[in-house]
């Protein structure tokens, strides 16, 4: 039974997809899902390569009501940027939900990741920062400090962002990217500056010690921290979780193993038992914020559910971009 | 930068890719380092989708030497049928082992596991079976029962084939289809008469109860039991292991859960300690086969270096076919 399978490389994924509220929409609706307890989605298959600096993390998950289910591979090889090549690629496969052929190949060298990632970030500030903000921070210097700073922009309008990294350089080129992006001030700043004079920081490092202290929290603070995916990173000082009002998880299976919560579990700090996971809060199932005083951390490792979203909705709007091969 | 990724259907596949002893080497080639221990194969990720009657299986291992790496996608719908549909289908996606970056996106819906499958019955047989074979038997009667008696067929040319399957129509096809494929007599017989005229059997169903019977082996017999891969499959009786000469693994952390290995733990009559792999009996590390009079068993359950093995052999032999999308 001939049928078309598509096939859409990065620069045409970046023509059509972009970082707006519609995807943030898609990926809340993810997260609504995932706290029912209906999706499937198993632990993450990953590989360490030790021998080329390497690793791939394969995530999937099945969300009923949807078409289709994404599987992604996520390659992490480090010695790449010494041959002119990013660190991070991959593909997502989207497979038909119902019989589980090959629906689309979607050759994103990581984009879609990016996007989503990012766009998890604005649900984490939809539902759980002050309405009001002024300032806001960001804690690296990279792709996801772009990325989280523009989305975040999309739901809580801001006048001013606190740019930090370990490279004075690198930040600064990132607090003028962000003046240009996004039309507000923007500048590099301490990492106590940053957090003490922001209602919302986001963490998007691969920082293995942390490099935000629990002495800067304040009234009315909104953390995400998004940098911590895997066993041994750690952003956020574990004081910080035993401080704050409200910890909320993405998935909680994976933020004990991947994301901040495992490191304040190792250091015996942990005593809240069972934290809620963000779709809980979207899905009102938990209270959330108490107060414009109150202290709130959302821990992001990434879920399969948030794939299967995005691929999702690109299959859904764009069935006959890119190239169809007949199979 | 601007690279090449090559994409091959399933009928672009066949066109190149049949089931002859260069393949059996290449197969073998990847059991012989997955037994040096160098090889990097995590756990099969298992999805099961219990709402659509589906499963999806991941595999992969990185093998040293090799250029690449695959991840194979084996999605099984099995309401398929009923749509006109196959059961099985899936990926292979091949990747640079150096960079991660996508190399090839093999569209095979299963085509190239049921050759690299094969390929391992031939590879089990040329190293555990009697050097002279006459009859062979076959239990089972889809795609692996004549693809097995194919790949035999190149090892240990023999006579006539003596297939057992649980509907007699179905069993007569298979028959016909041997004797016309391989120009030899075959007929339908008594699953104990399959077991006890032949030298070789292979068994290639998905029984959750044992068909093959302690009680017909015989001096000489080798057993490829190939159709258990996963948790609740169990085709060949416990007591077989306990009575046979030499029971060999694809791989111990398979076999144990997912192959036959696992029914014969759970009986408690397994006491032999850890088993060889089958990479031991190739690499002559572990001495095989005692004599002509020795019963021998290998337990296939399927690996992600056949996987990378067969995709690889794809790759290095066939870089230009299908179609090249640049991205």
């Amino acid at each position: 039974m001939a049928r078309d399978i598509q096939i859409m490389t990065e620069a045409q994924l970046r023509d059509v997809v972009s970082l707006d509220l519609t995807i943030i929409d898609v990926v809340e609706k993810a997260f609504s899902i995932l706290a029912t307890g209906d999706v499937i989605m198993p632990p993450i298959l990953s590989m360490d390569l030790p021998m080329v600096n390497g690793e791939v993390d394969i995530k999937t998950a099945y969300i009923p009501g949807f078409d289709g289910f994404a599987i992604k591979v996520s390659p992490g090889f480090f010695d790449n940027p010494s041959l002119g090549i990013p660190s991070l690629n991959g593909l997502m496969t989207l497979f038909n939900a119902k019989t589980g052929l090959v629906e689309a190949l979607y050759l994103d060298n990581g984009y879609l990741t990016d996007i989503r990632t990012a766009a998890a970030g604005a649900v984490a500030a939809r539902h759980l920062a002050v309405e009001t903000v002024n300032t806001v921070g960001v804690m690296g210097t990279g792709v996801q400090a772009r990325l989280q700073m523009q989305a975040l922009a999309l739901v809580r309008p801001f006048e001013e962002v606190l740019v930090w990294g370990r490279d004075p350089d690198k930040a600064a080129a990132c607090a003028k990217d962000l003046h240009e992006t996004l039309g507000v001030r923007a500048q590099v700043a301490s990492a106590q500056d940053t957090v003490r004079q922001s209602q919302i920081v986001v963490t998007t490092t691969p920082s293995r010690e942390p490099i935000l202290k629990a002495d800067w929290l304040h009234e009315g603070l909104h953390i995400t921290a998004m940098g911590s995916d895997q066993d041994g990173k750690n952003e956020i000082d574990v004081a910080v979780l035993e401080a704050c009002d409200l910890y909320v998880a993405d998935r909680v299976s994976q933020t004990e193993n991947l994301g901040e919560l495992r490191a304040a579990k190792a250091a015996g700090v942990w005593t809240k038992g069972t934290p809620p996971e963000l779709g809980a809060i979207i899905n009102k199932t938990h209270s959330g914020r108490q107060s414009a005083k109150s202290i709130t951390v959302c821990d992001l490792t990434g879920t399969g559910a948030q794939d299967t979203a995005i691929a999702s909705y690109v299959r859904a709007n764009w069935p006959n971009a890119g190239t169809l091969i007949q199979s």
